[in-house]
């Protein structure tokens, strides 16, 4: 319980970051949907460590074995099993933290909650489980692009880091201006601010957070589901999923509050044969349902709980402490939560989809 | 599909605002439990319509009928299904969106979904079918208190109207303090500045939106699965899928991304042999589980899209018009959401008691 | 939990033999099927009790009310609740069961599990329960008619009571002969032995159990799922969930065991351009999946527990006692399960169906 | 959609019998509970091929890796995957599948369903497959001695092979008597018939099914939940789950069709100062729930589809052919069986014990 997401696109999720592995079952993926090994090594590699100066130096290859549910490079309809090796884990680095809880992590809560916990590192709450997201949500992009949403974009970007704005238009951001800096935001002049601002606090052993964005363009009318099932409500439980996240908002967001009902409303307008709003502070949805409109969403992310520099906090055995922050970790988490918002957002549409297809199709 | 929620603590909605009625059938819950159908009307009652000045003026006395699932004063640990009928709809006021979309409401996406919609009122994207929501927190509440969480407080309250914000502290805001005003804020110095804001608004035909905080007290420690099924992310799927919500923070939320680690970590430290965190950015929820600390988080709602203006839109078969708001509306939302945001926030503390129970009791 | 059924076309039941009533709520209905009361009605009256010399006099007339989910006489695509009355109600009838549990009842397990049971009658374990099911599946078999199936036909019947066997051939069995009589048995001339037998029970206060046979005809290929959701697993089940059931099988059954391979396996053979077996030991179902030949199972129920003897038993205190049977009562659930297990059947398909489509459609 | 099975002890199985593996996923197992790859390994040796002279030859060692979940000896929480690597797969014995269909297997049906399969072995139709269930059920069993039923004993047995049939006392008969012999029979005077028969068959590549009946004893009064999710209910979806099954019965099963009602029920005394019923037609569950009373219940196995004689098929271009099997079978599935029937057993029992506790611990 707790480990299994989606409901027509069910993946289940297992593995902690020190341990045999971690890894995904999808079980209801569509047959004959063309997908190796490489599909979903690029999007892992997206998502990995150590891939540039601004992430964890922690060195894993993160190389992706399809154990089942494919034959002759297409799916068979059956689960996929995918398994990713925990290779370059160094459960050493953590024997303080078998002793003491981090500030801020989940030890404390793990322990209150389990009566146990792999302190190897983060064990389940690890940001390595979400691997097994990105393995999955590859698949999904696979099955949206050939089964429901050939033109469907989902390209998400950082939107800030601390107080440094990006200044990026979702109509338009395209995926290689994301990927074309280590930062992966969308707006080239925030790039050397914001490594700088990530640089120098690493240096000083602290850490930031920041806000994604992520802009979902061709996505189809009616995907979502009256009442509890809403687009926007699936898509934050899956945000709010990731660890270190803090908020979600849609469309207009918390900052719509400000604004009257007639400031606020989209108009709606014929054009080119289609019902269009002229504009878009519904973010795409609207009554729980894609209107056809550009999707728009931000998740705040909080600052790496890890520090390099002490803490107050208490022992297992309930004694107050201090601790330092060791191991090797991201002073800012951002860059590489780009490419697992954009697999929380597939999998929901591709979710989604299968949902309409059996109902409305 | 979409009308169900929760795993062990289940319940099933249904209705439109106009047809029999409304309702709900809850799953799951504990037997021996106290319940009368005025346990559930004091709860209806306070979301019902009509209560103020600053309300719609629909007229409902929403009285719920217990059909099943109780006995001699008590449940039987069978399913509770309650009934409220639909009395004061008025289906004449809604004939002109028979043709045409009202904008920033879900007509255009229902009718696109499923190639037809009800028409009189909002149908199943009404407000309305927040009653059998209402009615089933009306039993979790009585679930946590008798087997759970005996101090457990739940107190949901107007943070602010449009610019208008209020001055609330999480720690001490009392039941009483919110009940005791019509805006259902905290404050009291914000109350007439808010209520003369909604009149202003409802006189000009236009509307306004907000923000719903919501603190939890005295939470059990534990509460709240990894992975998908966070404590945090459960609510936010129960938040954003009540109607006219755009956004959802805990904690620090989106505000907490302009610290630094250093500055937003919560230190742990002993009080009274119980591990407690001398600060609360995390909101209560580490790791997806509750840490024991008060739960705060905020639920940003829209101004209401029913404005007694003339707006764009498209009719029915496609072509431009316009269309001026009619039938009876809240120019504000937010004081009937309160109990509604409390009611969500139940589900889920229940919903995963529950869980915490089988897994881990 | 326990009352929820379906994945797809998911139905929620509820209610007592005595409280206010019985229904159902039904979630993920494809909309613009064609629905009225009168399409449910007719199938309700088929189960109800009082249609003949040989069942129970409880005289329910069981009127359907549909409170949501249609307009204008079709589906909208929302939850459909339904609701039936309890009219005819005698709790007096149960005074002495309120103390001592009627043997092979679900009395005591209820007793025992719950702490608590409605003792007017069976409670939640009442066969009125099935009121739900039947109701949920008048739709069911439209939206299969309309949608998957226009060809379908599921037809039950009474294939032995006690030890009088039926001779039917489930490839030509029509539902006009099993409408014809009382029975509703297939076979003409075990319907007057049938009669006698049941009515000789009820003269000695005694009854009878036996099985019913079901054929479904023109099965689309495919639907079904490994692994564990096997056309024959969700049958058992859906068969298995009914009162008084005790046994279920399919094709061959318990009796191919006596084959060996050679004599059991079904050689395929083309036909018309189809693949077909000259034989259907597989009972229709293959690897879990229907094949296209007419899927044929059996369902066992016990002789009906409430007899008008002295049995004994023990008070709900724990003493050794006596009590004979009181209550109006089936001497034979035979006749009127028969309808029921057509409805668990169309269930089934129904689900079956909307997930084929969902993913291979 | 179809590989999970369960509420909250969910497991979702994966892998065909050609390819990277087998495996499965366990979430929801509480922690604490002592689990090492020895337990997992002892019940996978009962069933894994080439244990005797008369299963299968093909040689797997099948050997089972822990991939997550648990931590120094013990679970975690979190969920537990488990990997068996496929060793001795032969494509090349199946190469004339690929273009023929054999006779009562899935191969047409899996074709039909998804317009692609894997041909190399039964492929996710494989008995292969139920590695997984044995995999997790041997973590079930150890959570329910752990948590719930100390004195469990689950002990299924041959009850007949075609129409040899075994003598055995369910009240009685012990799991060293039924593992002592190669057909694992509860009868010792059955078992050098059976084995005769087998290789009789064997010999004459022709094959058998038959009969295994299983006891439950020592279960917990209380198990089971009215009204789709009786005990009986999803002991027969967990049966008929299993490949090569036909039927499910439960105490009198089919054959309790042919008595009176007077004779059927079972009469409730107190015997040492427990409820218990001086007979067990009702085979241990009354109302869906468990009585106390021992469970019993049988399940029927089809003679095994691959027989070594030629027969009458189709090809994939759909054309009639000759078959003759080929590949390495097992000419009796049931010895192999009786693990797994208990494995089912012990997945259903867990995930009610949890559902139990939950909503009535």
């Amino acid at each position: 319980m707790g480990s299994i997401f989606g409901n027509l696109f069910r993946i289940s999720t297992w593995g902690e970051s020190h341990g045999g592995g971690v890894g995904v079952v999808v079980d209801g993926c569509p047959p004959l949907i063309p997908l190796t090994e490489k599909d979903i090594q690029t999007d892992l590699d997206r998502r990995r460590p150590g891939q540039s100066e601004i992430t964890t130096p922690r060195n894993e290859a993160d190389q992706a074995e399809i154990l089942s549910g494919t034959f002759e490079g297409q799916t068979l309809g059956s689960p996929i099993a995918i398994l990713v090796r925990n290779k370059d884990a160094r459960p050493e680095a953590y024997s303080e933290m078998a002793e003491k809880f981090r500030p801020s992590h989940a030890d404390y809560t793990y322990q209150a909650k389990y009566g146990t916990r792999n302190w190897q590192g983060g064990g389940r709450s690890s940001a390595r489980e979400t691997i097994g997201r990105v393995a999955a949500a590859a698949i999904a992009k696979k099955v949206l692009a050939a089964k429901f949403a050939p033109d469907l974009e989902i390209i998400a970007y950082v939107k800030s880091i601390k107080n440094i704005e990006a200044n990026v238009d979702p109509e338009t951001v395209s995926f290689e201006t994301v990927e074309s800096n280590i930062v992966r935001t969308g707006d080239p002049d925030a790039v050397e601010p914001m490594v700088e601002l990530v640089k120098q606090m690493r240096g000083e052993g602290n850490s930031v957070g920041g806000v994604v964005e992520c802009v979902i363009r061709n996505c189809p009318v009616g995907l979502g589901m009256p009442v509890f099932d809403r687009l926007e409500a699936d898509l934050a439980k899956a945000m709010l999923s990731l660890p270190a996240t803090k908020g979600f908002e849609i469309g207009s967001g918390f900052g719509g509050t400000l604004l009257t009902g007639r400031e606020h409303n989209d108009p709606f307008r014929m054009e080119d044969g289609k019902v269009r709003t002229t504009s878009n502070r519904s973010g795409g949805v609207q009554g729980g349902i894609s209107n056809g409109e550009n999707i728009v969403f931000r998740v705040a992310f909080k600052p790496t709980a890890t520090i390099m520099t002490s803490q107050e906090t208490v022992t297992t055995d309930l004694k107050d402490t201090e601790l330092k922050g060791r191991g090797r970790h991201d002073p800012c988490v951002l860059p590489r939560a780009v490419p697992i918002v954009e697999a929380m957002a597939s999998l929901v549409l591709c979710d989604h989809s299968l949902r309409q297809k059996a109902q409305n199709g």
